[in-house]
């Protein structure tokens, strides 16, 4: 099912988001200029702290789901620039509170700012950010992009509660998890999605179809960062293998293993997860348990599900260089790091 | 200037809220019906924690502002009633975050949410609130509304930011600790004031004058809590005389101690307040210097200036039973606790 370009010589061009990059180049370069501007203040900690998270980069992937689809639509003006800054705001302030909440130290290779700066201005450059993020809004002046923002933010908060309550319970089912992953980060990807058709004033099944896309994309997105947590090969990812262990997160990989497990496996993962009693040799025995049921490679075909949902909702567009590249983001969610 | 009623033997009546609490009654059980419905969530956790601080209440003052201005602009509709509830979930939110931040373990009499539940759901509810006062804001769907509540949310986020900075440094001037006030406290006061003139649909001139009420009774009311800190009777305001001093925190009284203190204060004042260096005699020692001084007494001076001011933006309002309340309301801030 992927989009995958024979070379000739029988190896495959592996997927990556260099075409949408390409495609939304200029745009962004804007984008990142409206998000340099609105990040000031007077106060000097706040673009400093800011600046180290938004640096730190990661894909901006969601602000470029809002110039994709704005562009796939036909947008013609400037809207969406200003949008796909209050998107990855949102996203930043997000990152910053989650690294308060899991008390992380290191995230993309690089120090978290709670690390350098500690949780309290943390706590407080996240708020910033996120109150930058309703102006960008409220100067665009749309109250359906607005309504369409502000609940994705409501839901994200309440995932992440939702998390904090579940993220130790090894009975977590697979439908809970899910919902956790949907508001912890597939929302915020069918948001930013909706968002470009709603600049381009699309009707309503193109907006629907583009959330959809983004909200698919988004779990097959987390899944894989839930897969890459026990089998990346750390140096490609700039993250660490087993951060999710260390902090007693449930996720698909271990409620599969824990769920097909024996007893005694059982309470290995009750132990490690629920009473986090971890010993150094526990890492590699999680990593085999999980290898021994094939759990890795089922979270990725679930991904691979989702993949083909977000690929299909884009079926009511026509063809069009932003369309491929989208449904290559999709590959590379799924692909990245294997 | 007070507002004072002369009983007949020579009492005078203490100004309280109780005339604008009587006259607000019936919208603001209303605003409290929404707050528990708009609290609501299917992860428990939300309600329970935010039901915590909100049902350890206070004196709800900011949604009263918007409540109250609205009804003395004339405002027939129930607009007010979501955007009140509104403005009490951005207060929440940021109560929970300060609480975090401070490390402080009660708030008004009671152990503060992160510490019932820890900083996590603390910091993740109060993200939850922001977003469901922003809903709340979009349903109503004034984009000026939406302007006033989320740029008194970036300078409130930012007044955090800044005070973390200065929060220990005694050399802070009265006019760096009147910026930190100003975004810590009064813009909130000031959006809630002006909200009530925007939903009535009154001209600029209103809501300019009701917001200047708003920020002037927000700093009187600050100025005070900041001298109660060293000077209240304990159980009346159910709040710790010293938690300014232990957190090192510098506020007016001190500031004016500082700089009218010779050598060896200062020296005094540097050791407990930026070195964070503390003997259990020192807060009785800090209270001593401020009465030296007199600083207790010029701080709430200064709140008489500011509420004086308060009082004169009202002038522009004709007579009306909530016109005298909200000048009663300066006079309760400047004389509570005395």
């Amino acid at each position: 099912m992927s989009v995958v370009v024979n070379l000739g010589d029988g190896r495959k061009k592996k997927p990556s988001l260099e075409a949408l990059g390409g495609l939304v180049a200029t745009d962004m370069k804007r984008v990142n200029e409206i998000i340099l501007a609105r990040m000031h203040s007077k106060v000097p900690l706040i673009p400093e702290l800011a600046g180290h998270i938004i640096a730190a980069g990661g894909k901006r992937l969601r602000p470029m789901l809002t110039i994709a689809t704005a562009r796939l639509c036909g947008h013609q003006g400037d809207r969406h620039l200003g949008l796909a800054a209050s998107v990855e705001f949102i996203h930043t302030a997000t990152l910053l509170h989650d690294d308060v909440v899991d008390e992380s130290t290191l995230r993309r290779g690089h120090d978290t700012a709670n690390a350098v700066w500690g949780n309290q201005p943390s706590v407080l450059v996240g708020d910033f950010l996120f109150t930058r993020a309703f102006q960008l809004m409220v100067e665009d002046g749309s109250l359906e992009v607005l309504a369409v923002l502000s609940n994705a933010s409501a839901l994200i908060a309440e995932g992440e509660v939702a998390q904090l309550i579940t993220s130790n319970d090894t009975s977590t089912t697979e439908q809970a998890y899910l919902d956790v992953i949907r508001g912890k980060t597939a929302q915020l990807f069918a948001a930013a999605a909706r968002v470009g058709a709603i600049v381009a004033e699309r009707p309503k099944a193109e907006a629907d179809a583009l959330e959809s896309y983004g909200m698919n994309l988004g779990i097959a997105f987390q899944l894989v960062d839930d897969a890459l947590d026990y089998a990346a090969r750390q140096a490609e990812l700039g993250k660490t293998v087993g951060d999710d262990f260390r902090e007693g997160k449930i996720t698909l990989p271990v409620i599969l293993a824990f769920m097909r497990g024996a007893e005694d496996e059982r309470r290995f993962w009750r132990r490690a997860l629920e009473d986090g009693d971890q010993k150094e040799t526990d890492l590699a025995e999680a990593i085999r348990l999980i290898e021994k049921h094939g759990t890795i490679a089922d979270t990725l075909a679930r991904a691979r599900h989702y993949g083909a949902i977000a690929r299909d909702a884009l079926g009511l567009f026509p063809d069009h260089p932003i369309k491929r590249a989208l449904a290559e983001a999709i590959d590379f969610a799924i692909e990245r790091g294997y």
